[in-house]
């Protein structure tokens, strides 16, 4: 298990990878997000998407996935979030595409209000098969202290 | 059709209802935030949210549901999104919740790069049948503007 004393700003981890279907798509547009260019292959075409093109909600939910499935077995003490800053959708994410999650501690804080933890910034971006970033966040982890574990 | 130039800072939207349920919540938690309390009621128990809670990210998609869904007919001229800004899960969204959105343009502006757009940031609310605020976010739109149309 990782402790808030056990991350060191500049720590690296890579998730994944996810293969994005059509399918996949579809289904998630369909319940959160229907609009024509996530539900259809021709309505993607009129558009500056030139195709289907996910979701950015979804590809959100696909990068949680991929963060939460971890990073080959090391466990981090996570308390949760309180939420994350900067979203960006950077370019589509297609059918067909293969996507992996890069994370790196950028910052990292002892809690002023809860001497069992502390709070942690990620900058996460998520990549395609041709390595270009799809979509860029920074995440803010509540992590426990291990001396209060 | 509503046009950059027709939304004046202050401008007040509200979208929904939703009722969230148990099924939902697990079904959104299984295939993109696996975690023990959003997957069973008995772990969320144990947990500080004292029960089943939805994933945060599945919050943010029913949010975007409700935005698209849209306010009773009026339509924006929407080019999409880059992104969004301090996102913060600030309550639990339980089983049996309601959940309304209220969306206020808080900031716009003409883009310097595209004159047939303006870009502009509404401060996006997502509150339960207490109306307490479960989540918070900036949201940031890109909209056609008249002329361009």
């Amino acid at each position: 298990m990782k402790y808030f004393e056990d991350i060191e700003i500049g720590d690296l981890a890579e998730y994944g990878p996810l293969d994005v279907t059509a399918e996949d798509i579809k289904r998630f547009a369909a319940e959160y997000d229907p609009q024509p260019f996530h539900l259809d292959e021709e309505a993607g075409k009129a558009t500056h998407f030139g195709g289907l093109a996910a979701s950015g909600w979804h590809t959100a939910a696909m990068t949680m996935k991929l963060l939460i499935a971890g990073d080959g077995g090391e466990h981090v003490a996570s308390l949760g979030s309180p939420g994350f800053d900067d979203l960006r959708w950077r370019r589509p994410v297609r059918p067909g595409d293969r996507l992996r999650v890069t994370s790196e501690a950028i910052d990292k804080k002892p809690s002023e209000s809860r001497p069992d933890m502390g709070v942690v910034r990620f900058q996460v971006n998520t990549l395609n098969q041709d390595d270009e970033v799809v979509m860029s966040v920074i995440t803010i982890a509540m992590i426990a202290r291990r001396e209060a574990a």
